[in-house]
């Protein structure tokens, strides 16, 4: 029995520092996530000062924090048979999480997320999927799915075509099995080159969703957060809305519940949602009240923009006996 | 005309956290650099908690400091035709180092060092030696070692045996141009490992030591501060022996010149003498008093104790200036 099984671009991310000229230059949205292609990472790569390497992937992100709150978790992702993926699988392995998806063999690298952080902290991404678009339905193991109270998959999944196809098909085998699916809507320029098939799914396939404010309103195009959550209660079961250090809004039904943001000092907010996700879900599948779930979720959170890095620092087993 | 031409392991490090337990189950000296085989590597690497990676190794650290404070500064070093050599690489060039030596193809991989941090702050490492066994005579290019002020060579090339005999040769070479040959002691077991060589090394083939208050009395095999700083005097031309907070002190001859530490707050110690040294030699080649090039020393090593890693985080071509 598994409580959470993540699926996603299994990416290793590699961080440098840059300033804004440098990221005019290149032609990034500040803060946001865009894809390249191998010539583009290439020459990105060797424009790019010395960086640091690190495994990450929203949903691998996720499944971490999980597993540092006691949760047990999986993971399905494609890394390729080099270097990169053997650390990308050696660090999940180590931080407890199960992760036996094969690896592409003879085919692109382990996919890489170039991040540029500028001195204001924001973190600029840039993605070569490279395996990561080999991720197919063949890679989705029924028994796994089955075992999974909750199925929990990020909105890039979407950008390689394969894995969408991969995605409906785990949705399908979970809810066969009575299980739960969670989308987090990942970024919002993902929300915008993905719209139609996002409210679809959402509508459709999904139980429980994450997004914050930018990709909640994207998703829906409404301009105020009143029509956002007003618009995700008729769509979806479960819905966990976050605002930063404004907190966060569940929204079940007829229910809402607002949650508090965990006091922190913020060093690097790259994957607060990853986070909140982990700790959101830890709750639920413990049984926990919507109210500890967000709870738990504003803890990870708080964990994680409090140093550098999407992945803990801290064991966070306590907090489920300290909150929960 | 270059100011200083590193010559080293190339190691890209594996960073992790780890409890003194962990240390002991593993039969670690705590503190120590310890080499270790391919099957060891894996079978740690296994064990290991989830880690960060970045590119290190003794002399390549030094020579990216140097150039981070405005040195011209290149760098020979063997890695293999693989991701992680390619991190290297890009490293290297991508923080003014040029590093043109020829990666190994098809061979073994890319050096790595398995670094656990225990609580307290202090680094364990074991290196798995991989391509850089075979960093061998002609890996040294002729023109290039005449070209610069300073070839610098780190301790741990005289555990793989081929590099030994590019290290002789690299001086040969040096002196023959009317050069200067540096070297790093590196660490005290190494000195075990190695006495003998480095007795006759040191004696006949360096100009400049560095070394740290455990190094020199492991060479020389002295009890007290006083008698190895004896000892040196008559062994070489120009020795600086770092104490950590204690400062420096710097020996030419019947001169003695004493160097305060700078204040820092300690984050990490790794690196410490990488940087000091590229401090000294960036001073020594931009002509500067021995005074100077001691508190060009200082400085940079505090910069990198300050934070965490290896490699500067700051632009340190102030300090020239500030303090030249």
């Amino acid at each position: 029995m598994i409580d959470i099984l993540g699926i996603g671009n299994a990416i290793v991310d590699v961080v440098a520092r840059a300033d804004d000229a440098f990221l005019s230059r290149h032609d990034m949205h500040k803060g946001g996530m865009m894809l390249i292609d191998a010539a583009q990472a290439e020459a990105l790569y060797a424009a790019m000062p010395p960086g640091i390497e690190s495994s990450g992937g929203s949903a691998g992100n996720t499944c971490v924090v999980a597993a540092a709150m006691g949760a047990k978790a999986a993971y399905i992702g494609k890394v390729a048979d080099d270097q990169l993926g053997a650390v990308f699988r050696h660090d999940s392995l180590a931080a407890g999480v199960s992760f036996a998806t094969a690896p592409l063999i003879g085919g692109a690298p382990t996919a890489r997320c170039l991040i540029l952080v500028t001195p204001d902290g924001q973190r600029t991404m840039n993605t070569f999927l490279g395996a990561c678009v080999t991720l197919d339905e063949s890679d989705i193991d029924p028994a796994l799915v089955a075992s999974a109270a909750v199925t929990y998959m990020e909105g890039y999944l979407f950008d390689p075509p394969a894995a969408q196809a991969a995605f409906y098909k785990a949705a399908s085998l979970a809810h066969a099995a009575g299980r739960k699916v969670a989308l987090s809507l990942s970024d919002a320029f993902c929300v915008h080159r993905h719209r139609a098939a996002f409210r679809d799914l959402v509508k459709g396939h999904v139980d429980i969703l994450f997004a914050n404010e930018t990709e909640i309103a994207a998703l829906y195009e409404t301009n105020t957060w009143e029509e956002a959550v007003a618009a995700v209660r008729t769509e979806v079961g479960l819905a966990a809305l976050t605002r930063s250090e404004a907190g966060s809004t569940i929204v079940r039904g007829s229910e809402t519940v607002q949650v508090l943001a965990e006091p922190a000092t913020v060093v690097d907010t790259t994957g607060a949602g990853d986070a909140y996700a982990a700790g959101f879900l830890t709750g639920l599948t413990a049984g926990k009240s919507l109210a500890i779930c967000g709870r738990l979720g504003s803890y990870a959170a708080a964990e994680i923009i409090g140093h550098y890095g999407a992945r803990p620092e801290a064991d966070l087993r306590g907090a489920m006996a300290a909150l929960g």
